[in-house]
């Protein structure tokens, strides 16, 4: 029998008895472990919490309570829980159901979530809407201690603090968000159960007590057996209670029996309580106990070994091409210097932090200060890589501006992930910086056809006196061999990678892939087209362009971003500019919407950013010059 | 015979004795107040850090040792004292210095500030730069503890702790950020200071320890005589110390002797300390004493009595009607709420406040935190207004699009201070939301020509069932009367203001009322001009704009905001996208720069944007059309 598969709503749950429970943790466990390991996904994380997520669906009553994931890739169990049990398989798949928590997809999800550390100040909106609504129910928001270290949460639990509701924070602490945890903070956590820490302030506290004339030898007795009060004045307690909060912890996040009595205890109070909840990524499934690192966001996997389903793989990604430039040219180069916020396998900077410690900075989740910390940098003479994917970067769009490019600091940006990601979904495409970069001053904003073209945009943005941005796709190159000998590129200057007659494509980035393949297939059909790889989406090779528009007089930009402001935007600002008359152009890219999750390929398909769409517009085109 | 002249460099400080310090800081008060009462300016944080500023040049080697403001308002006495004596008089003027930390400015300037919150950042960043280069100067940052409710702060106080450099955090505290703070951490660091919060606490403790069999009576005795180990316990230092920091203080930042010995013991300190300094706002300044919200940022006053200078008033600023059509609104609409971010007095919301006190949000300096506060409370079927300057909202972008615009929430986006704001220079201007907004989907982005369409616009945007953001400038409207009955807008729909021949001018926002006054000189000339105000940056109105253009061929498009990718170029990629032939457009907006600082009308001319530079643009595309 399957207690999972018995269960018809979330309500039912209430009525298992506590070893069922058990029971039930098990089997979606199993479930879990064995979608992800056909559809790949956020496996670790989901694992740590099935426990936290049986007791908070038995305890309140979903969804007139209101439940907020932070990220939501832990949220598994919970869609399982919840309305999803049926269609689980479709997870991260094409049209399946979202990776994240997503108000659309559930009114079990009680706010979308993709980027980290929004729970909190979500979960306080929610709690005073309810409050001026006359609504009691309760809302609980659930935290990593990783995404603690990013300032908005910060600045949530301040004003949670200040205005006294009752939301309920729940930090999910296992000691790591994707990576390790870094950070005076995480030290500050984890303090709580390293024993030698503990002994330490003990001891500290006891040459307080002992210098105490007379009395002190007594009470530094007493506090040593007496564990309960003392731990309440160096656990993190003291932290939460700084910001008003109520503070419960920490407790074992694996035992149901304790989590849903603390949780039943918590539920009435009328202040904001901070649940502090220890878990362990991967729990459950061994492979990922031990390298919950890799199991974090993974693959398809054989269950048995824990072992990744090898594709066919050979050619690099851009992030390890990215990774293994930053080394060569970090050898001959003592001014580099890496900073990554909490992403250093996922920007492929490993090996650079293990060959030059000094040199790298992981700040955790705290996009803003990596930005401002690298303009610190520079200002010293250094040349600092700040590696961000394009969505994460999102966060630190003032500081760039304002931190870096008003000085023009020479600030390397290196933005991976542009584009469409896949499975992920529309809070993690990287659509949207060409836009959001390309209205600052002074920043020089590139994107790579290829690998190695790639390597050549570091070496120059490292060249470079000035804030430059590098972007390129997620997954891997076009399989081309990288140059023994890395040249730069000249800023401002494209390359006309094909010359033609009947239209001119102006492509950028990864679109010079789809460019190329529409090429091959409009030849067969008899038509000319001159393709331009742009290099540069600011400064924009305005010679070069302005010359092979003029002279082909039909253009098509095209780039893996929204339309509105980006690339293309920036082409037709040149024409406008410089009178060019008889010029019709039109634009390939992102209309105006989020882009949902599934395949890269299908995506592109879909939006109509691939060589189909190229091809299509291409034709008709012609056609049109045709019928006039 | 006065010490501030005498001084020839900032070394020559070092030989004054204690007492000719304290003459010093009086000359130097008199000097600030004497500038800014003619110039106006950010007085009473300057006021308040006088002594400061002259135990830092006094203790510190400047500027081989790094001094980064927060902020930087708060720098007027270190201008003085660094190089920028003979030119203080020039104080926020056209071409003068700023009022703010600037590098370019100086190289006793650290950093370049604005922004709140950037000091430790950058100060770590500083450190670890000079730590890397093996120069063993020190690093100085300054912050407010208002700039601590910002997340850059927190994630920067996260790393430092962590990496355990010598950077030096100066925490100047007078519990207040520009209006009384708010927010947990605020009270927590002013409990310091509050007697009945330190007894409540003694008794707290005293309870604990008595609880203790035989000995607690002893040693709480002991514990209120021991005041200095008690307050260990209890201040501000425990929060810091959470975070690594080596705790001092708090000691009164208006004592000379007590902040040159603590920043000798300190100078020599290896590992990051944090210095907690209380100060008074506005002190050694009767009326800025008394009145520091009024005098944080003021215009030119009368020092005698503080009162302002009263230019010829009676028009209402923007914010005055942004201010009063939201009262108007929300006395009947119990779902509109307003969420602000340290600035109830800036964006014109102190009377509701007053009002409405639940309906009421002043979450500190935390925009980001504002934004997705507000999507939680739109969640709940509220009406939430997030007032916020345009500049400032730039650190939120990430939680609009993330946040709001991805499940497309109901709120609304007050931008104040939209387009060049005079005075506060690059920082400061809102030269970037077009751009910045527009590439993002379901967001409705408008801006109106006067104050009367801006109270519209506001009915509108609440009526709308979407996000929503409504742009306006810094200082008063063009003085037409608000309507009695306030009527929306249909959203997408501009409007023709005037029909004509030759040119047709589409201009959104303030730019409608350059263009309106470039009409009037135009007719003189025999030029007709057609004018659109567009209202809309998104959605256009499409069928108005191709109408109009394709009716008289040659376009201007204007606006107060970065030319790339921001108003006009939406109107390109509209003509592209529909195939306009024969039309040829021009764009006029600010040339790809950051604007410096001087009075709007000044910088409207300089950089282009105002009723000569359209009338200019419009003549010499008619000659050109002479000579073709």
């Amino acid at each position: 029998m399957s207690l999972l598969k018995e269960l018809k709503t979330s309500q039912d749950i209430k009525n298992l008895t506590r070893s069922e429970l058990e029971l039930l943790a098990v089997e979606i466990r199993t479930r879990i472990i064995d979608v992800v390991s056909k559809r790949g996904g956020h496996l670790a994380s989901s694992l740590g919490t099935v426990e936290l997520t049986i007791a908070i669906h038995r305890v309140f009553d979903l969804p007139k309570d209101t439940l907020i994931w932070d990220v939501g890739h832990q949220s598994y169990a919970h869609k399982l829980l919840s309305d999803r049990k049926d269609r689980f398989d479709t997870l991260r798949a094409y049209k399946g159901i979202s990776g994240f928590a997503k108000m659309s997809e559930s009114p079990y999800d009680g706010f979308t979530v993709g980027h980290s550390s929004t729970s909190i100040s979500a979960g306080l909106g929610v709690t005073v809407g309810k409050c001026l609504s006359q609504n009691k129910s309760k809302v609980v928001s659930i935290i990593g201690d990783g995404s603690l270290t990013a300032g908005i949460a910060f600045e949530a639990l301040n004003q949670t603090g200040d205005l006294k509701k009752d939301l309920i924070v729940i930090l999910n602490d296992n000691e790591m968000s994707i990576s390790p945890n870094v950070g005076a903070l995480s030290s500050y956590l984890s303090r709580t159960f390293s024993a030698s820490y503990l002994q330490q302030m003990r001891k500290g506290f006891g040459e307080f007590l002992k210098s105490v004339p007379k009395i002190g030898t007594d009470i530094y007795k007493f506090a040593k057996k007496s564990e309960d009060s003392f731990k309440t004045f160096v656990t993190p307690g003291m932290l939460f209670e700084a910001f008003d909060f109520n503070y419960f912890g920490p407790i074992n996040g694996h035992n149901l029996n304790h989590l849903i009595d603390i949780l039943e205890n918590i539920k009435s109070s009328n202040d904001p309580v901070l649940l502090h909840v220890t878990t362990k990524k991967g729990k459950g499934y061994e492979p990922a106990e031990k390298n919950p690192v890799y199991f974090h966001g993974v693959g398809s996997f054989d269950i048995k070994t824990g072992n990744g389903i090898k594709k066919e793989k050979k050619i690099s990604t851009y992030t390890e091409v990215f990774g293994s430039t930053m080394i060569d040219l970090a050898k001959n180069n003592k001014k580099i210097v890496a900073v990554t916020a909490a992403m250093p396998e996922g920007t492929g900077l490993t090996d650079f932090a293990e060959l030059y410690p000094e040199r790298f900075f992981d700040v955790g989740i705290a996009e803003q200060h990596a930005v401002t910390f690298a303009a610190g940098l520079a200002t010293q003479g250094l040349k600092p890589v700040v590696a961000i994917y394009s969505t994460f970067l999102q966060r630190a769009y003032d500081q760039i501006l304002h931190d870096v490019c008003i000085e023009s600091h020479g600030v390397v940006f290196a933005i991976d992930r542009g584009g469409i990601v896949g499975e992920d979904g529309p809070t993690h495409h990287g659509l949207f910086d060409y836009a959001y970069l390309r209205s600052i001053p002074n920043i020089t904003i590139m994107a790579p056809k290829d690998e190695n073209e790639l390597a050549r945009m570091l070496v120059t943005a490292i060249e470079h006196n000035g804030p430059v941005s590098i972007r390129y796709p997620r997954g891997k190159g076009v399989g081309v061999e990288i140059d023994k000998d890395i040249q730069p590129i000249v800023i401002g200057k494209g390359e006309l990678l094909k010359d033609g007659n009947d239209v001119l494509l102006i492509a950028v980035g990864n679109s010079v892939v789809e460019s190329n393949k529409a090429l091959e297939e409009l030849k067969e059909k008899n038509i000319s087209c001159a393709l331009i790889n742009a290099r540069f989406i600011k400064p924009l090779d305005k010679v070069l362009i302005l010359k092979m528009a003029e002279q082909i007089g039909k253009v098509i930009t095209i780039e893996d971003h929204v339309l509105d402001g980006g690339f293309g935007s920036a082409v037709l600002e040149l024409f406008a500019d410089n009178n060019l008359s008889n010029v019709t152009t039109k634009r390939i890219g992102i209309k105006n919407c989020f882009v949902e999750h599934g395949p890269q390929e299908i995506l592109k398909a879909e939006y109509g950013i691939d060589s189909s769409a190229i091809c299509k517009a291409v034709e008709e085109f012609v056609q049109s010059e045709k019928s006039e």
